[in-house]
Formats: structure tokens, C-alpha cells, sequence
């Protein structure tokens, strides 16, 4: 808790963090947005966030209960390979789109039937991106039970992937960050409510 | 060199590196492939791999000589960040295409005018990707005077990158992973001939 007080006062005050009126990449209006890929920035910050993963997963998870992380490009694998190599876990990734020349292939990396996945992202939405990703490596023959992302917005990710048997873990989301920054007078009760209304 | 023979060894023994006739995502042929991209699913030798351009630029720069690493999408990005946290240095990335939503930019991350950036990629062929980009962070105001790749395939890389005041430096490079692999008898003559003629 303590972390994630520090966390949040950081990324206000650091302007990863804004409040007001947005248009997300979606397309849907949003009343804060999170430029997470300004994280690696602050590399002593950065380095904090990737060390209190490792922590959280081995103490949730156990570092020796899956065999792989898994991410997706962009921000998400930023995240997922400064943890790999703190971790020494491999690490592979699921690509959006098909490449259109050389050895065409939406996972990249080595992969095995029967491989214990643990998914990586930076922040959840929807949840849709992890999921469309986690359908390939299912389909692949692999297993996924949890996914872990620095911030969690709420707005489904959770159901979602509880939908396909995977288990969303965060190191905070978007009402712990919001209730900090009002308690600590950063934000306004209106503020507070607007991003009380959003999430789901 | 010790340690540039047991990973061309490496990435031979994991097929890494095959060699055949190609056809590169940019349409060219070639008598070899590799798929860096698998490097990161060996993750003690992914680790080794980071070590050793840390030492590298550690040796030949100076740590303290720049301020931020730069990379792009993906498989360079996937490096520049498994260092960027090993090395506790900011990390900026340039992005192929302008998102269509959100606050659309190239450049992800922090930037500041005068800002002294190290370009990191997986793979140099013939610079293009790396010269885009590093031309975006010039033209944002920041200096660029070197660039770290693992591998050099030696297509016109060198002088590309020299013509925008840019050197280019490697842990190895195609000639010397082939002629490591011909001494260990692991590839014949011809295939090293052939190689020597791709090149330029």
C-alpha cells in the first residue's frame, strides 16, 4: 500500500496521469488518461514497479509455477522484458497482425504444447487485447491462468478474462490511484465521482 | 571473442541462425535467416546477451556519456529494455507510424532538446529503420552518435548510419558468427562463401 501510495502521487505529479476529458485509442471517451509508456522514463521508478511485479507474482503465483511470460507489443512488452531478464524467465510475444513477408507467425519466440504461460501488460482496459492474445497461445495448445498489468482501469478486463479462465492480477488500478490523489488533496470529489462513474 | 563463439555456436545449435535461401521481410534474398526473436525464450543466454552490451557500451562509451536509450518496435525494443532497467537508464522509443488516436506522437517517452540518446536494435541490415528513427529524435532536437546492435549483418548498415554522424557498434557480426561456425565444421565452405558474397 505504502508502494502504491508513492505510485500514484508519482505519476501525477509526473503528468503519466491526467484528468479532464480524453478520447482514447478505442475511441471511447474517458475522464483521465494514463500515458504508461512515459514509465520508463524514470528508470529508478521503473526499476521500483518491475521489482514490486516480481515480488507480487512470486508471492501470489510462485515464480516456479508457470514456464513463459507472454506479452504483446507495445507498452505491455516494454514491462514484460525488463521482468524477464530480472526474473530469468523466457520470454515470447503475440503480434496484432500477421507479418507479411519472412516466417509469418503471430507468436514469436519458442513455444511448447503444454507450456504454463504467465500473460504481461502494462494496463487493462477492456481486456480485449490480452484476451485476443491468450486465444492464439490457447490455440497453440498452451496454458493460461493469470495475467498481470501495473494498473487496471476496470472497465471489464476483469470478466473478460475471467471468461477465459485466466485470472487478472494488477499492482493497482484506477480507484485505489484516485482515491490517493483525493485524499491527499491532488483531486477533487467530482473528479473522484467522474472516475467512479467510468469504471465497471 | 570467447564469449561471441559460444553464442554463434548458440544460436546455431537453436536455429537461431539458418541458412538456405530466404526471403527477408523486406523482400530481399538471402542465404541466411535469423530469428532473433527467439533469443529472448533462452533467457540465462538472453541475460548473458544484455551483460555483455552493457560491458560493451559500458567499455567503449562510458555509462555516463548518454542520457536516454532509444530503440523501435519490437525486437530491438525488446533489448533496449531488458537494458534500460539493468542499466538504470531512461528508455524512449520511435514508433514505424503515427497512432490514429489518443495523443498521437512518434516518440514515446520523455524528450527533452539536447538530450544524448544511444540507439539500441536487435538486428543491423541495411540501417534503414534505425536512421528513420534516429532522424525523428534529430529533428525533435536530441543528439544521437551512437547505435548498439547484437548482430551486423553488414548490408550497408556502417555507412549509412556514419553518413548521419551516427557509428555503429556490435557484438558481432554475420562474418564472424559464419567464420566461427565454418571452423567448428558446422557449416561448409561454399555456405560460407556465399555468405562472404552477401555482404558488403
Amino acid at each position: 500500500m505504502e508502494f502504491v501510495k508513492e505510485f500514484a502521487i508519482f505519476l501525477y505529479k509526473n503528468d503519466i496521469i491526467k484528468f479532464g476529458n480524453f478520447t482514447l485509442s478505442s475511441g471511447k471517451q474517458s475522464t483521465y488518461y494514463i500515458d504508461i509508456r512515459l514509465l520508463p522514463s524514470y528508470p529508478h521508478q521503473y526499476r521500483k514497479i518491475i521489482k514490486n511485479l516480481q515480488n507480487l507474482i512470486s508471492e501470489q503465483i510462485g515464480l516456479e509455477k508457470f514456464d513463459t511470460l507472454a506479452s504483446v507489443p507495445t507498452g505491455g512488452l516494454v514491462i514484460a522484458s525488463s521482468l524477464a531478464t530480472e526474473i530469468v524467465k523466457p520470454l515470447i510475444y503475440v503480434r496484432k497482425k500477421q507479418k507479411e513477408h519472412g516466417t509469418s507467425k503471430l507468436v514469436e519466440g519458442k513455444t511448447a504444447k503444454g507450456m504454463e504461460i504467465l500473460m504481461i501488460d502494462d494496463v487493462a482496459t477492456t481486456g480485449e487485447s490480452v484476451v485476443n492474445a491468450l486465444k492464439i497461445l490457447k490455440e497453440e495448445g498452451m496454458n493460461v491462468n493469470h495475467a498481470y498489468v501495473i494498473i487496471n482501469r476496470k472497465e471489464g478486463a476483469d470478466k473478460l478474462l475471467e471468461s477465459e479462465g485466466v485470472r487478472l492480477h494488477q499492482i493497482t488500478d484506477i480507484l485505489e490511484i484516485t482515491d490517493i490523489l483525493y485524499k491527499e488533496n491532488l483531486i477533487d470529489e467530482q473528479m473522484l465521482q467522474s472516475v467512479k462513474n467510468q469504471v465497471n
